[in-house]
């Protein structure tokens, strides 16, 4: 039996309830918004261990939720790309399961890396290397999803830059107008492209 | 003769030194990293006339410099639009212009619209539809040069929301890779697909 009274988070629980809250709030209002106190509220850690955890305050917590948020989305379009869906279907899927957790969320939940990317990638080098590499990782997913279905390795990697840069500026369209013409034309015109 | 002290900038050149400064920082590192004495700062304008222009503070400064920045790049794309090129020419001259920019400022000046939607669209009503109605002159002058070169209107609007979505996004990862990569793609599959 743990000694820890009842309800009182784990250490290993308190820093990972850190990074989710960080990873939800910087895909809502971005970097500069988001205070360390507002990081505490949404996890519902203790304050205490924040700078336990991540000495490097914001900049590193920032790092660990993109990470982690871009770690699910890889595999999230790792998956849909290898389903028995032909090549636009697949595509069409995963414009579909972004689209509606835009929706969803009342056009806040937008992607958990462009926003930070745009704020602070002039400002730190360690949020913008990893912006880098989850984009990065991203399309390595794509690209391997298109030439699995038989483009060779250039056409595919230029598919995949299109199709996430559509789908980036897309969701940037959406939240803007709060309606999903952007990402159902995109999807319509990236599906007749592979098709 | 003006009764003003020489290099005193006049009233209307005040309003516009703000605006212009805003734009500025907007683009390059967002609404909520901007703070007023920057603004001031950057505009080399009198610090006391910022109120008498902009009551509504650093919001109305915002929506006016979205405003005059987007009427910029509406004209620019009209023009590039309306040039004799044939469409895929026309575009791939409108991406190599926004690339050169990217690149000519060190990967600083992306668009001027962009980060600040991501930021604030949620919190402020003003900023959001300025946004909106930002992107939407943009769309419609590349609808407008679509259709003129023979597309249906729902295809030159599907069209003009994949171009400028593509556009969009390239400059995300363009800014986090420090490299015109995705912006070269994204101009290579657009022409294509133009053709």
């Amino acid at each position: 039996m743990s000694r820890r009274a009842p309800n009182t988070p784990s250490r290993a629980s308190s820093r990972d309830a850190f990074i989710r809250a960080t990873g939800r709030l910087l895909r809502q209002q971005g970097y500069d918004a988001t205070g360390l106190s507002e990081i505490v509220a949404g996890s519902g850690a203790p304050k205490g261990s924040l700078y336990f955890h991540f000495p490097g305050g914001k900049e590193e917590l920032a790092v660990a939720a993109m990470q982690r948020e871009g770690g699910q989305l890889r595999s999230a379009i790792a998956s849909i790309m290898s389903s028995g869906d032909d090549l636009a279907a697949a595509l069409g899927a995963l414009v579909d399961a972004l689209a509606q957790g835009l929706e969803g969320s009342g056009f806040r939940d937008g992607c958990p890396i462009a926003t930070v990317t745009l704020e602070a990638a002039t400002r730190s080098e360690a949020v913008r290397a990893t912006a880098a590499s989850v984009f990065e990782s991203w399309l390595e997913a794509l690209q391997e999803g298109f030439m699995a279905r038989g483009l060779d390795s250039p056409t595919a990697r230029r598919r995949a830059l299109l199709a996430l840069s559509a789908i980036e500026g897309a969701l940037i369209l959406a939240r803007a107008r709060r309606d999903l013409e952007p990402l159902v034309a995109v999807r319509e015109e990236l599906v007749e492209l592979m098709a």
